[in-house]
């Protein structure tokens, strides 16, 4: 039987691990790589790995995603040594021979119904932006997750041409404890689960 | 500046955690509130947290279930020690007051485009659910996540009259080693990323 992570882990992955909104510090393409490393273990369905990330790090990529940004995640953005552009691929299951590879797992796919295939893509990349999340967490860097931007504007200056659409960002850098706003509440175990 | 995890931490979130086809042991009502003492914490969007957990454990609870797996996940669901449904309210909006008190946030969800709560929704509670993997993996439990069940079917059995849709399902417990299917390839780096 394996053991629970010691405390101070736990802290680091959930309980004391916070949301923040300032960020100095930097992050290596080395780093990068071995936050990427870890996340692609992470399991989605039929191996699928819908996720695509954009590592915004250069002062030009920045200026291209400024204009998406809502008013209030801009500076913030701006100023943070990695902003992550989590996107899902529509057309994930091109992929499928590769990623998938003891059966036919393309054609389980193919010709879908494009809300299936949103569903699909949408969920996927989302369990992904989460594990991105908690490795980055696991690798000792903060995290900034934001939905506020213009998901239109993004694609635009990102993605064209391609299938690949944006679901949210996560700021990435050694946080500001300063930036952090006080804890909202959760909700009680009885409020969001129950044992049957 | 916050120090990685140790590597055998990191192979206990990422590296070495598979998907298990077959599990024994028992999981305590407590170590159930210990994982979902975890899971509350992660982030979502405006703090949501739309994710609703049923922590399926009870013979009667599991014969409610067996009629909407699909076949290849049916025998090792019912032997698992606890399948948990994760579901998401699509009337999240309506416990807001409450998870974001300092302003009107539940007016920013009202009466919004079916399209948007889906998408919200589905998004934040997917988040959630990878929350729970990775929670359950530092507790020493391990997973298996499965999409393969006809949601109808769930939403009717466990969630009838309410306002909250089955997502996906992770038995817990402790593996057996031989249920491990080979791994699946992943995307390297340059196939599902890049630095800009």
């Amino acid at each position: 039987m394996t053991a629970a992570l010691p405390d101070a882990a736990l802290d680091q992955l959930f309980r004391a691990a916070r949301t923040y909104n300032a960020f100095g510090g930097e992050i290596s393409d080395q780093t990068l790589h071995q936050l990427y490393d870890l996340v692609k273990f992470g399991p989605t369905e039929a191996n699928t790995t819908p996720a695509r990330f954009v590592f915004v790090k250069s002062q030009a990529a920045k200026e291209k995603l400024g204009p998406a940004l809502s008013e209030g995640n801009f500076a913030k953005t701006m100023a943070a040594p990695v902003v992550v552009i989590v996107g899902y691929d529509m057309r994930f299951h091109d992929k499928l021979p590769y990623l998938f590879p003891h059966t036919d797992a393309k054609s389980w796919f193919e010709g879908s119904p494009e809300e299936r295939m949103y569903r699909v893509a949408l969920r996927n990349s989302s369990l992904q932006g989460a594990y991105l999340i908690l490795a980055a967490r696991a690798l000792g860097l903060d995290t900034g997750p934001m939905s506020g931007f213009d998901t239109d504007k993004v694609d635009e200056a990102f993605f064209k041409g391609t299938a690949i659409r944006s679901n949210f960002l996560v700021n990435l850098g050694q946080g500001d404890p300063a930036s952090i706003f006080a804890r909202s509440p959760r909700l009680g175990f009885d409020e969001a689960a129950r044992i049957e």
